[in-house]
């Protein structure tokens, strides 16, 4: 997508072929700064800290480190060390799993020599073909924000998201955005409802996206959902997710599910964006994905701008004691709809059998 | 409430008869200041700004600001001002205008001479009143916290509440949290989830007062509610209000619904503890509550602490558009009783009026 007229992906290979180069998010929305990455062990840190975040963009990233890995050293005890480092970074996102598991499988095939091209290849070819899918997914995600438009042609159709599943959570387009940046693309009148997403305020990643590409917005704090809602100001909810069950139990940024018990009351319909990769086939409830928690400092400190400068400031005492809970499931009963690359589902398992039919046998 | 071992409430009027001194509760949690408010428009101001907040310690301290217009001149077009100044200051709460009610009866029952002393003495006898209100409304809510000790006597109760509802929201004890002190004073061991309620951070005041009264407690962000409530976290929750229906629609801090739309998903016990005052007669849908909206400021820059000073950041870049509303309504069915000083009652027009028959006909 575009910052200030030129065309960006998330993460790309430098010239020299030697590095990766990413838009370091943790100075984003107020600083944009790319950064150099030549080490597995660089590219591990950018995950870790989220100078990248988001499931697809974790996946994609982490494709990369191994490809560094194994220019260093194509071993197979290399490999073995880039995965375990690489896996370990973030617990919840299974496309790092799945992504980790592909470039494996193609370096692992090839000789010694190939190692480090065929790593790299395959890198760039997640990379494309994350673009690719997240583009399907707005296009299968327009037709509903079509449909919103057509019984309200005059107003703007008002769709409220949580965290930052736009294009800086993906290689471009995003996943819950994706609709959005196609139904503007098209001229449909949206406006967003930006979630804050504390702690760690990814809403302010969305808001400089959409205000990059120019879609109207309003930032509100995580509490203001279930009021807006109430009061007709949401026709529509999209998020992401980091993992998605067999059963259509929806793990994502933690808030995602109150916000999804105030559309259910509401009668909101509430959409989730995913490509395929984020389905964990493997198991059926939300309750056995491990939630990750992360450091207290998140919570009790807010890290900002004072002026030309960034700052921080703590908002609780030292010492006060805070619990840091990364993510949520959303049960499939509160989800209306997954938003695929190959078409909406039911958030269910024929719901999700009935677009990826090769996973029937497990 | 003890501070650091010494008692306090949060307004008193001050040795020389001629003031009142509140506790600035802009400056908590980092720094524990007290204010002098001579004249009706610093009472008007502080309660704008929220130096003082919480709907029973806003009646109270409009109250002591009719008294100190009445003192520099008590003339009917005086008292007129002065109710108008201050009936403007804070639409949501009820309180605000049943205080202001209140004392204007009673000035306007005695001669000129006598209207100033009338109306610190009513204003004192308020703030008595309100505190004893919160004690009763403690030892009732108690018995709600004695039963889940009963059913598991080896583990704490746990306690979530949003935003600040204690001892610092009223003159002494609190609403929500009153029954959590009488639990903690009487050696049942409780433990408080501390939403930390974006945009104000008003949890920072519930930790604070909970620490200084030595009651366990961790801080979340607004979002983790939910997750805590599907773990089986949270034994309970009790909130306050600054509204409550005749029917027993709650108005409270934006982000209560999302709450009890979470506890009631999870089966778990939504209650809310408030003064007869707070309940509106005249109304029966929380739909008829004006919900106040609040600088966008509030939203996009977060006050704290760098160090050993107060600091601000900016956590969206300049010219972001946020909207801010100050509270929602949760709907009566969602709750699952109101605390009162008279008792426990069920959130709808029959459990009020068998608390408060005398409201039987209007």
């Amino acid at each position: 997508m575009k910052i200030n007229g030129r065309s960006f992906r998330t993460i790309w290979p430098t010239a020299d072929g030697a590095a990766v180069e990413i838009i370091d998010q943790t100075r984003l929305p107020h600083d944009f700064v790319t950064r150099r990455l030549d080490t597995v062990e660089q590219v591990a840190e950018a995950i870790r800290v989220m100078r990248v975040r988001g499931a697809p963009l974790i996946g994609v990233t982490a494709a990369y480190g191994v490809a560094l890995a194994m220019a260093r050293d194509p071993s197979d005890a290399s490999l073995d060390n880039a995965l375990k480092l690489l896996g370990a970074t973030r617990p919840t996102a299974i496309n790092l799993r799945w992504a980790l598991d592909r470039i494996a499988t193609a370096v692992r095939r090839v000789t010694l020599d190939k190692v480090a091209g065929t790593a790299f290849a395959e890198a760039a070819r997640m990379a494309d073909e994350d673009a690719a899918t997240n583009a399907a997914i707005g296009d299968h995600g327009l037709v509903l924000i079509r449909a919103v438009h057509g019984r309200k042609p005059r107003d703007p159709v008002n769709i409220l998201t949580h965290c930052n599943a736009g294009w800086l959570a993906c290689v471009d387009w995003g996943t819950a955005l994706a609709p959005i940046y196609k139904a503007h693309n098209e001229g449909i009148a949206v406006h967003v409802w930006v979630d804050e997403t504390r702690p760690r305020i990814q809403g302010a990643l969305t808001a400089w996206e959409l205000k990059s590409h120019g879609v109207p917005h309003t930032v509100i704090v995580d509490n203001a959902g279930g009021h807006l809602m109430q009061h007709g100001l949401v026709d529509l909810c999209i998020v992401g997710t980091d993992r998605t069950t067999r059963d259509g139990d929806v793990a994502n940024k933690i808030g995602t599910y109150l916000k999804a018990l105030a559309a259910s009351d509401n009668d909101v319909p509430f959409y989730v964006g995913l490509p395929g990769s984020t389905v964990d086939w493997s198991i059926r409830s939300g309750r056995e994905i491990p939630i990750e928690e992360r450091a207290p400092e998140e919570v009790t400190v807010i890290a900002g701008r004072a002026g030309e400068r960034s700052a921080s400031v703590e908002i609780f005492p030292p010492g006060t004691r805070a619990a840091n809970y990364a993510f949520d499931v959303t049960p499939a009963r509160l989800v209306t709809g997954l938003i695929t690359e190959r078409g909406v589902c039911a958030a269910s398992e024929a719901g999700l059998l009935s677009l990826f039919p090769e996973r029937s046998n497990g």
